[in-house]
C-alpha cells in the first residue's frame, strides 16, 4: 500500500479561519486535524500514492493488469477518474493497462476489493492496482460546522495479487444498500438534476449535504441485523476478529460502533482525530496505517467495515 | 434485457432549432434523430429500463443480488447513480441488495459485464442487474455541430444470471486504456478541477468536447494490434463471430471499422441513424434490438466493442 497525503490543516486554524470556537472540531467532530489539498488534483494524489505503494513493493507499472479508481471526488466530469490517474503517473503513457471507476461512496474501496478480487485469476489478472483519491474539501459548507470540521483530503494505493498458494484473500464480503436512505446524504448540484446553466453556483445547493441524526438512527437500526447476516455462516464472529477498520465515519458514528458489541482494547481501530473522514479513502488509510504499525500480522483476520451515502452498509473479511 | 426511451428529437427539428442546414445531422454525424429526455432523469430512466427488464424475465426485485449502475453521466455528484436507480424502482424500499457504480464512460457496459460475469458463483451471486441509463444532453455545447448533433438519451437494462450448465457466458474480455488521448474526450467543468464556485457555468468549458480527429487517428492505428491481440489465443477470428455489435461512437468512427476489417454482410450491427451514440448506452441498446429481431440465437458467438473517452478501447466476446 502507498499514499499521498497533502497539507496538514489543523482544526484551531480551521476554527479561526471561519469563526467557530476554540476546540469545537474535536470536541464535537473528534477532528484534530485533517488533510487539505492545495494544488493537488484528485488524478495528481492518486498518481502519487500508486507510485509509493509500487515503489514499496518494488514493482512498476508493467506489472499492473488493471487500474482501479475507487472513489466519489474527481476532476472532471468526463473522462472516469482512473484514466486521469494513469495518465498522470510517470510513464503512464507507455502502459495499456484498462483504468476503471468503482462507486459507492465511502465503501468504495470494499467495492473494488470485492470486485478485484472476483477477476484476479492468476492468468489474465494477476495484479490489480486500487487507488482511492479523494478531495472532498472543495464541496464543503462553510456554514455547516458540522461537515467543514469532519471531512478531510487523502489518497491511498493498494495492490492486490493473486495469491496461488491461497495463503491470504478476501473470506467474505457483504454490501447492503438501504434506499429509504438515498437523500440524507447528497450534492445535489452539478448534476443532470441540478444543471450548472440551469442552478448557478450556490454554496448550499453544490455542497455535501448530511443528515446527521436520521443517519445514525439507520446505522443504529441496521447495524446489528446487519453483523449478524455477515457472520451467520463463518466459523467465527465479530469481536473474534484480530483487526477490525471502521469507515471513520464520524465521532458519534464509531461511539454507536463500539458501544453496539463488546469488542476487546484495540481490536477495533481509528484515525479520525488526526484525519477526518476522508471518504473512500478512510479505510484504506487506516488499514495501511495499521499494517505499519505491526498491529496487523500475516495470517490475521481483518474486518474492514462502514456505512455510505446510498444509504450503504458493508463489510468484507480478509485473511492478511 | 429492457430499455426505456424518452422523447423522439428528430434531426430536422433540431437543424431548425439551432440554426443547421437541413440534413446537416444526417450527413455528417450519421443521425436522422435521437431521443431526449425532457421531464427524465437518469434515475427514472434507469429505474423504468430495469423494471422493463424484470418484467420481461418474469423476475422481481427479489431475484436481484447486485445493482450495477454503469455509466457515465449522472442525476448528483452523490451519492452515486446506482443508489439514486435503485431509490425510483417500485419497491425499491423494501429490498436492500447493494447498489455500485462503474464507469469507463462509452464501454462501461463492458465493464460491468466483465465484473458481473466474474462476481456471479450460483451461490452469493445468481443474479445481476447491469443498467446503463445515459443523459448525454445537457452536456453537449450548442455552438458544437459535431457534438450536439451526434449524441442521444437512453436507458437500457441487462439482467445476467449465474448459468450452471455453462451453455451461454463471457468467453474473454478485453480493455486497454491509451493515457496519450486522455484529453481528447472530455468536460471540463464541474468536477474538483474547474469546481462550480471559482468557474462559473460557461458553456465551452461545462459541454462535452471531442477531438474527433485525433480520436479517429488514434481508434485507426490502435484497433488492428487491439484485435490481434484480442483473437490470438481464440479458436475463432473476428470476421468469424456471428454478431458484431460496435459503440455507436460516430459515422466516421464506425466507417473506419467496418473498413478495416473483411466483415461479412450484416454481421456488423448499427443504430446510430435512429439514436445517435448513447454513450454507454448504445452498446446494450444495440444488443437488445439485435436479440428483438431475432438476428442473435442462443448459441451465436457475439462480439462487442467500443472506444471510450480515457482513451479506451475494449472488447467482449460472449456466447450467447
Amino acid at each position: 500500500m502507498g499514499k499521498y497525503l497533502p497539507s496538514v490543516y489543523e482544526s484551531h486554524d480551521l476554527e479561526r479561519n471561519y469563526g467557530l470556537p476554540e476546540g469545537w472540531s474535536e470536541k464535537n467532530s473528534g477532528v484534530k486535524r485533517r488533510r487539505k489539498a492545495l494544488f493537488e488534483s484528485n488524478g495528481y494524489m492518486g498518481a502519487r500514492a500508486l507510485e509509493n505503494a509500487l515503489e514499496k513493493a518494488s514493482w512498476d507499472l508493467s506489472h499492473i493488469d488493471m487500474l482501479i479508481a475507487a472513489g466519489s471526488t474527481f476532476d472532471y466530469p468526463l473522462p472516469h477518474q482512473s484514466s486521469v490517474i494513469k495518465s498522470e503517473l510517470k510513464e503512464g503513457l507507455s502502459h495499456h493497462f484498462p483504468a476503471i471507476d468503482i462507486d459507492s461512496t465511502c465503501l468504495s474501496f470494499i467495492s473494488a476489493f470485492e470486485m478485484a478480487a472476483a477477476l484476479l485469476d492468476g492468468k489474465q489478472y494477476k495484479r490489480i492496482a486500487i487507488v482511492n483519491a479523494e478531495v472532498g474539501s472543495k464541496g464543503l459548507n462553510s456554514k455547516n460546522w458540522e461537515t467543514l470540521t469532519l471531512f478531510g483530503d487523502a489518497a491511498v494505493a493498494t495492490l492486490v495479487a493473486y495469491d496461488s498458494e491461497g495463503q491470504s484473500g478476501v473470506c467474505k464480503t457483504m454490501q447492503r444498500t438501504y434506499s429509504e436512505g438515498v437523500n440524507h446524504t447528497i450534492i445535489k448540484g452539478g448534476g443532470n438534476k441540478y444543471f450548472a446553466r440551469d442552478y448557478p453556483y450556490d454554496e448550499e445547493l453544490f455542497s455535501f449535504q448530511m443528515h446527521g441524526i436520521k443517519l445514525l438512527k439507520m446505522a443504529k437500526r441496521i447495524m446489528p441485523e446487519f453483523m449478524d447476516s455477515f457472520f451467520e455462516d463463518l466459523p467465527l464472529n465479530l469481536t473474534e476478529i484480530d483487526v477490525i477498520i471502521p469507515h471513520q465515519a464520524s465521532k458519534t458514528g464509531l461511539q454507536i460502533f463500539k458501544n453496539t458489541f463488546a469488542f476487546k482494547p484495540n481490536q477495533v481501530k481509528e484515525n479520525l482525530l488526526e484525519y477526518g473522514n476522508c471518504i473512500s479513502a478512510s479505510i484504506p488509510l487506516l488499514l495501511l496505517e495499521t499494517i505499519e504499525k505491526g498491529e496487523l500480522q500475516r495470517g490475521d483476520y481483518c474486518f474492514l467495515t462502514g456505512t455510505s451515502a446510498g444509504f450503504g452498509m458493508g463489510g468484507t473479511l480478509i485473511k492478511y
